[in-house]
């Protein structure tokens, strides 16, 4: 099969052994596949990515000596199936998946493996046991977002926000517009998120930001302390005699960029008791400073992909018309476009989410 | 009055003016005052404490090239009233209190402050709507403990512990020791340990850790998951199929140690979905590798201080015998003794808590 294929830290497009689908696993036809920024960290950083994965046990453990097929946000075609399936979707039924397929030996992650091909490549083999069909109506290229949407959901329901909690979102990419999305959806407002990009800032008010702020102009952190005065201040907590108000609303910070220093500037910046989640996946190292964290007893929570639960429910979401889709997606190419398209999305003002369509090739 | 007063990063004895009590206020004389390992810092950080605190609005701000008393951890005998003060309690009256001075134009920290002298010199002045008598019985040595202890049970109450979490207290100085007694209190166990010096080894389980591991010997992270299993697997919560088990009880460390390193350490080897709570204070610049944090959805919560319920409650818990109190000091010096202490507790074999005793000398 055609395939986008990372090979020595290049994308080069050539032909690679189609997968076979093993027992439980389903042949699927990519139809559409969105390029995360995770995508375009592994090209840089593999070697750390594995490095990080084999010295805590994590899943992305693959030879960085050889190719690798990218691409876990997809909507795809069920083309065969392999031995002991249950064939309940029948052949040309368009499914959407967790990126995980289930082996004997374990779980693999779809196109972050030697073995599980993405859908940077004309075909994948799915595990039948996560299929899950596609709406009618829903098309291709949005149902591929739900990937990228169920992340932000899941950030979302880790924050374990309430009413009352005043969410500041520091990063408008796709991870920070998927937040966005989630914190409309589960009704949780004001909403003030912080972006440098004047196409990202527009974007982020479309999805559901109800304060967009430049930080070259002004700082996210005041913007955030004018919307968080309590509406009936008789609600509001009361404050030691020795902490000067006026009492705030709780902060929930979302880090939505993933580069080394914006974990350590969100503590140095963030209101006392602030949580912190960090959504943005920043690879290597990174300095903070504790006692920002102590003084003001912030807490932090790292967060990663989401539940089944939660992804089955974003198909629904999308499908149903309830998330704003599409300003999201600003591109579609084929496979011959895919490097090019890596080096478009290094500058945030072109695009947002790029859908590759192997088929065209 | 005497006072071993910190100086150009030296500790050194002198007269200093004895502090004058202003409205609201109290004048007491230092019966008994641990040294603190924040007091360690602070001789040898002090500029960037004050300078971290600045940045962030923090309770530490005062002039490093001016003379500090510094002394947090006490018990004293009221003497005199100033204006504007109920004198509810009677001279002679032994108190202890959170060391915080309401003053007209806010808070002032005791012993870390140019203004409100603390513990380690003959008279501080104390805010009298903070003081609590010591009940009759509790020696004032044992007194001047409740407030490291007050700092575990604060760390304990941050981590929302239930009953299937499954602490590893990481260090075990006087915090980790303090989180050890909150944590036989709540009756969260097993506890598990891990400290290099025998001394303090023997220490944690005097204080009620279950296991007790030296990391040169053990990893305690190994020793953690030894004990971490369901006593009953009906209880544990199903795992994905993907994940591989068993299911073990949830994890919960506490940095107890505060030097760089030590939270990128438990980051890199705690159980997935950790939550580590970081009681130990690291001044300074820190590094982590965020992937270990994400790849495990670990939660970092900082803590800091206690509340005033916690610090009163821990009172009656010293006072009625619920912590085993007595293994903790091993020291009682004058003031002429304070420097030579300070070199003493650089290395843990000796020594947890030295107690000043100003009025000897």
């Amino acid at each position: 099969m055609r395939a986008a294929v990372m090979r020595n830290h290049q994308l080069v497009v050539d032909d690679v052994p189609a997968p076979e689908p093993g027992p439980g696993q389903v042949l699927v036809k990519t139809l559409a596949c969105g390029i995360c920024g995770s995508d375009l960290h592994t090209l840089q950083h593999a070697e750390q990515l594995v490095e990080a994965s084999r010295r805590t046990g994590g899943a992305y453990q693959w030879d960085v000596k050889r190719d690798v097929v990218m691409g876990h946000e997809f909507c795809a075609e069920v083309v065969d199936y392999g031995p002991h399936t249950q064939k309940a979707l029948k052949p040309g039924t368009r499914v959407c998946s967790m990126p995980l397929v289930i082996r004997s030996d374990g779980v693999d992650t779809v196109g972050f493996s030697n073995d599980s091909p993405g859908g940077y490549g004309e075909y994948m083999r799915l595990s039948e046991a996560l299929l899950l069909a596609v709406p009618n109506g829903l098309s291709s290229e949005r149902a591929a977002l739900v990937e990228p949407l169920a992340v932000g959901l899941h950030a979302v329901e880790k924050a374990r926000l309430d009413k009352q909690d005043v969410p500041l979102v520091i990063g408008c990419g796709p991870v920070g517009l998927a937040v966005i999305a989630a914190l409309r959806l589960k009704g949780i407002r004001p909403i003030v998120a912080a972006e440098f990009s004047p196409l990202r800032r527009e974007l982020a008010s479309r999805m559901g930001a109800d304060v967009v702020v430049n930080p070259a102009e002004k700082s996210p952190y005041a913007s955030w302390q004018q919307v968080a005065a309590y509406a009936d201040p008789a609600q509001a907590p009361p404050l030691p005699p020795w902490v000067p108000g006026p009492s705030l609303r709780p902060a929930v910070v979302f880090e939505c960029v993933g580069v080394p220093g914006v974990i350590d500037q969100i503590m140095t910046s963030a209101a006392p008791n602030a949580r912190i989640v960090v959504v943005g996946v920043c690879m290597g190292k990174d300095t903070i400073e504790p006692m920002f964290g102590i003084g003001k007893e912030l807490n932090i929570q790292f967060v990663l992909g989401y539940t089944p639960e939660e992804f089955g429910a974003m198909l629904h979401h999308v499908a149903d018309g309830r998330i704003p889709t599409e300003p999201l997606i600003t591109g579609k190419i084929g496979l011959n476009e895919v490097a090019q398209a890596f080096k478009d999305l290094a500058t945030p003002e072109q695009h947002v989410k790029i859908i590759i369509e192997p088929w065209r090739s």
